[in-house]
Parts: C-alpha cells; sequence; structure tokens
C-alpha cells in the first residue's frame, strides 16, 4: 500500500425522495441558481417540472444553459459564466448525466476567475474559490456526481481537457435511481461499461498489499454485472437500478483508488477510438479493455488478472495455471459485455486498421509518451492493443 | 434499499509519512492549538515529540489537556474548553485512540456553546459552530477519526452518553499504521474484534436489496480477519497494519450503512457488561456477538447469518440448510476470536448468571424498550442472550 490523502466533501442525497432535499440545500446556498441541463430527456421524465416547482415554491430566481451535449463544449462553459457574473448566481445545479455536470463544474470554476476560464484546463490559471454546485443525476455513469473531474472540449480545435481539483466536488448531489428508468438499452449498457471502466482503471496496479481496496473493488464490480443482467431485462426494477446508480457514484469519487496508483491506459487508448470515429464512450471501452487485457497478459498483468477473473467473474482457482485463469476471465469479461448487446470488435462496427499508428502515437503522446502504470505501453504496445481489437 | 443521505468530510491523510501534512493543515486552520492526548504511549512512541516539533516549526501556540482516559470522562472536556476559551484555540488536535478523539470532539463542540458541553449529550442544548478539528491516530478500533459520533462520561453518576453530529467530523485525520506497532496483542485483538463489530452491526438488517453496501461490507470484514491473523504474529508488519487501520476507518464512517438501517444490539448489551464487570470493550463483543447470533438465528436471522457465513467466512454453500450454514459460521467466528487469545463466553471471565435480569432491563430502558432492529429485543430475549453467553 502506498501512502495516500483521501477527501470526499459531497453531501448525496440517495432513493425515491431523494429530491425533497432540494430544497434544504437551496436554504443552504442561496436563491439565485444557475440550472444546466441537456436536452429533452429531463423535461420528458417530468423532472425539469419538478426541480422548477421546488425552485418555485423557495421563491428562487432561475437562470438557465440549456442544450448541454456530450463532449460537452467550452461555448457554453461561456454562457454560464456571463450569468452567474451579470446576476450574482449563488448556486450552480446541473440536473442530467456527466455532460451537464461537467459544463457546471466549469462554469462555477470560471466564474471565479478573473481571466478566459480555459486558463484553468490548460493549466495557464488557476482559482482559490468556486461557486457552490448542486447536481440532480439521471445518467448513472460518469460518476461526475461524486468526483473532483471535469472534462471540457473547446469546439474550434476539438482540443479536449480535463481538470481535476477539490473544488470541483459537487456540494450535493441528488440521486434518484428512477431517473434512470427511461434510458435506452444501449446508453444503459455502455454506463454499465464506464461504471465498471473507472473501478478497473484503479484495480490493475502492481502496487501490492491493497486488500481493503481490492475487496470493495470487487463487491462493487460483481454488484455491476449482477445488476446489469438485470436491468436489461427489467428497465424499471428499483433496486438494481438503484445498485448501478450507487456503484456508478462510488466508482469514481476515488475510495478505490487509496492506496495505490490507478492506470488508465484503456481510457486513453479508447478516446482516440471516439474522437476519430462516432463511437460513444462505453462501447468503445467494451472493445478497447478485452483487447488491453490480453495484450498486458503476459507482460506482468497474468496474476491481478486471475485475481480478477476468480474473485469477480467466479473463475475457479483450480482452473488451470494463472495465465489460463486469468484468460478465462477475459473471455467471461467478454461474454458479459456481448449479453448486454454490446460489440467487443473493432470489425463489427466497420473500423479498420488504417489509423492506428496515428491513433497510438496520438495516445501516448497525450500521456507524455508512455501510457498507463500496470504496464507501462508506448506508441508500438498501443497499436498492437488496436490490432487486438480487430 | 432505503432512501440515505450519506456525506464524510474528513481529510483523510495516511500512510509512512501521513504525519508531514501536519504543517499544511495548521496553515489551513491556525497556530492557536489545544493537544488533547491520552496516557504516555505517543511520548514512549515518540510521537509527541514529532508533533510538538512540528507545531514548533510552525511557531504554534500549543495548550495541553493530558491523561484522557477509557471511557473519557466529562471533566477532562470542562478543562479543555476553558483552555479553548481564555486562549482563543484555533484548532484541536487530538492524538491517540477514540478517547481522546472523542474528547476532543466534546471539547470543540462545548467550546463553541453557551451554556454546559453536558447540555449537548442529553439534548437540552445544541450549538451550530464547533473548533476546527484534527486527530492523529494510534490505536485502529473506534473509528472515531471519520465518524459523526463522540461519547463522554460524567464521573458523578457514570452516566455515559453519545452524540452524533456533522459537527463531529474531523476537518482532517492522520493515520500512520507504525503507530499501532507497539500496540499489546490483547489490545490489537479488541481493536480487531470492535471495528468488525461496527461493519456486522450494521450488516445484520431486514433490509433487502443492499448489494453494494453488503458486498464492500463482507470484503472489509474479510480484510480485518486476514490481517489480524498476520498481526498477531507479526506486530511490525507494516501492510497489515495498514490494512486493519484503514479498515477500522471506514468501518464506522457510514459508508457500510448506506441503504439500510443498524442494528446495535451487540454492543447495548455489551455495554451493560463492560459497566459492571471490567472488561474490555472489544473482548465483551467477542462474548456477546456470537450469543447475539445464536438467539437471532432462527428468530428470522437465518438467511442473512448463512451470507455471512458463506461470503465473510467460506462456509461452503453445499454445507447443509441454510440453518446449519449459518450455525457453521457462528461457530467460525468464534474460533477466529479465540484465535486472536480471547475469550467467547462469560464463565471464562468468572461471570455469573447474578444480574442478567439488572443488565438486560437496563440494555432494553437505554433503547427505549425494544432493542435492536435485526430482530427486536425485548428484556427477556436480551436475558436469554447473556445466557447464551454463559
Amino acid at each position: 500500500m502506498i501512502d495516500f490523502t483521501f477527501q470526499n466533501p459531497t453531501r448525496i442525497h440517495f432513493g425515491r425522495n431523494a429530491l425533497s432535499h432540494l430544497g434544504e440545500e437551496i436554504d443552504r446556498y442561496g436563491k439565485r441558481v444557475l440550472l444546466v441541463y441537456g436536452g429533452g430527456s429531463i423535461k420528458r421524465i417530468g423532472l425539469y417540472d419538478q426541480v422548477m416547482a421546488i425552485l418555485a415554491d423557495k421563491q428562487a430566481q432561475v437562470w438557465e444553459v440549456g442544450g448541454v451535449q456530450p463532449n460537452p463544449r467550452l461555448s457554453l462553459v461561456y454562457e454560464g459564466i456571463e450569468l452567474c457574473r451579470e446576476h450574482n448566481v449563488q448556486l450552480v445545479l446541473a440536473v442530467g448525466g456527466g455532460s451537464a455536470i461537467d459544463t457546471a463544474k466549469a462554469i462555477a470554476n470560471g466564474a471565479c476567475y478573473d481571466g478566459d476560464a480555459w486558463d484553468l484546463f490548460t493549466g495557464k490559471g488557476s482559482n482559490t474559490e468556486v461557486l457552490p454546485l448542486g447536481t440532480v443525476v439521471t445518467i448513472p455513469a460518469a460518476g461526475s456526481e461524486m468526483s473532483n473531474s471535469s472534462v471540457i472540449t473547446r469546439e474550434e480545435d476539438q482540443c479536449k481537457r480535463g481538470r481535476n481539483t477539490e473544488l470541483n466536488f459537487p456540494k450535493f448531489s441528488i440521486l434518484n435511481p428512477e431517473y434512470s428508468y427511461s434510458l435506452p438499452p444501449f446508453q444503459t449498457a455502455c454506463g454499465v461499461v464506464d461504471i465498471m471502466a473507472h473501478m478497473m482503471e484503479r484495480y490493475f496496479t502492481q502496487v501490492e498489499n491493497v486488500e481493503l481496496t481490492d475487496r470493495m473493488t470487487e463487491g462493487a464490480l460483481r454488484t455491476a454485472i449482477n445488476n446489469a443482467a438485470i436491468v436489461m431485462q427489467q428497465p424499471e426494477n428499483y433496486d438494481a437500478r438503484a445498485e448501478i446508480m450507487w456503484t456508478g457514484c462510488l466508482a469514481h469519487n476515488t475510495l478505490f483508488q487509496t492506496g495505490r496508483v490507478g492506470d488508465w491506459a484503456s481510457h486513453k487508448i479508447e478516446h482516440e477510438l471516439s474522437a476519430l470515429y462516432d463511437i460513444a464512450h462505453g462501447a468503445g471501452l467494451a472493445i478497447v479493455f478485452p483487447a488491453w487485457m490480453k495484450y498486458v497478459l503476459p507482460r506482468g498483468g497474468a496474476k491481478k488478472l486471475a485475481q480478477f477473473a476468480t474473485r469477480v467473474l467466479d473463475v475457479p482457482e483450480d482452473f488451470g495455471t494463472v495465465e489460463e485463469i486469468a484468460k478465462e476471465g477475459i473471455a467471461r469479461l467478454e461474454v458479459f459485455y456481448r449479453s448486454l448487446g454490446l460489440t467487443t470488435t473493432l470489425h463489427e462496427n466497420g473500423i479498420g486498421a488504417d489509423d492506428f499508428d496515428r491513433m497510438a502515437e496520438r495516445a501516448c503522446a497525450m500521456a507524455g509518451g508512455v501510457l498507463g502504470a500496470f504496464v507501462p505501453l508506448k506508441p508500438e504496445d498501443c497499436k498492437a492493443i488496436y490490432e487486438l481489437a480487430l
């Protein structure tokens, strides 16, 4: 176990009546509210009206930034910052998934920074104050509702940057599993894959003696797998939706990182895929993660992959050699992804080897040359992983 | 799963160099510090000198409340409050185990309350402000370093009262597993039993569909068991001490309570034992918990006890009926407690049935008549549990 500092101050209100806590949070932080949300889904499920009714009941003044899209854009952030400044906003309230929340985080920080908010993402500038931020979560996937991170894309050059700071922790997040009932199966599946990836990126580490963190993560991975099977069949099963929503929240709040270093190679390898081809993040991870596992297995990864196989995917301990157990675990993970209706190869998505060199170079360049920590990867390794994903 | 609100803002600095963060925390909260600690152990292991050196380096002014004892007393709390008021203390810093921390919590609250600090424990008074509180932990057991609770005893009538409030969360806690190297085996064992009890009191619930919380708790229980076996043999095994210290911290921070109701009958049944006989809390729990399990097993407890047996204590799923699996789990738990050098019966401690009626009455009276939630207990049930513990 390595030394660590852990903190997560976000207050979570979870459950069927979680939204009833919004009023007390308004009392706590202020009645001048900027609402940040995405497309029509929160209106379709009636959540927009419920939130507005509570705000009206509190006699709050509300300004709005709607239309947040996946890979949320800097221009909307600027728009929100202007509104905050012009109207002395006291609380930024995101309603939606990770994109709405990441936009709200960038607005809450940018409103307290005198220069260009993009500076906060490039490292050129920094802030010490932030507007209070609250969230109402509708899509369990990104985990942004309890995380310190925010990722924003500048449209003109498609430059995507993340920023991790404790200023990003929401003051409160409201999670009602019912809001996820209407998520389409594909989006539900992608969310589960993303949630699991947030845990697996931290689980696959060469740091030894992290038993508590390992075992909690393994329990959370099993929970995600078990309940994914249920919600794909029963989209309105409250308890299964609840398990996935709470798992998604803890998956990315850094509890499962305590005492070790994360890897994150698969995320970055997938990012290049999403950037070049129109493929959803979770769908891309279902293709990349097994390929990454196959590549790192004979390069120092067998032991931890075998632990994953036995403890998460029930591969018997006497199944075979450590390598055979590890391989069987990967095979079972692929079977699980496919059971969610996802693909696990590039060719199923009509993607060939044309851009592998460029993608591999870029993935490593974004990481400063070497990618990942579990097994450090250079461009030729990344290329081999893309090839394994064909 | 039931609705819940979860928050835990304490910043944890964990590891061999955790104390190096004390300076930055002093910078954050102030240089007028009240140090609260227990007996000589922090001086014996050199920790007192290390803390004082950091405080001197920061040119902090330090006042001291030493000599905190187990079942910490109200008189010392008053003493600390006086010092805080007289010297405008900015940070209350506890160094030690649960008793030092609980005392520091009571001081930090009492210093911001105009009346008698005991009012805060009886419910007669309340405060909204609290002095910043930090802790340096030497004994993993109580979990007070990341909890919202504080328990204080008023000496004149031996009245013991607890108070749970978010004002009690330490701003930061510093945990270095090396500080626990010198704990005697008996105290180490009692700590492990207490840590496990904090989890088991929350694990045994009739609330269904709490898979994530269950699985994380099961993983943490396994971690405590595995590493207890190591530290009893190798008291200076860093990794095993680290697992127990981190488990002890999470065991009581309410993460493992999310989505369900706790029981706490065993804690209260044990409390009467400690109050009447000179028996350590952890040692008493090793006697009470198996007896409680045997009693609740045929009264609605079999299913969850069987889950505990298979997932935590490796009882095979095909061992027998649900009841047989549950019973085998209890037997294995007793074997584990005894492997730590503890007893699991009252008669081994020279305690007979003389006071059972009075203890059973008091335990239930303290809980308002009915004790526990997993299987609600009346005095006759408590008495039967004491009898099973004979």
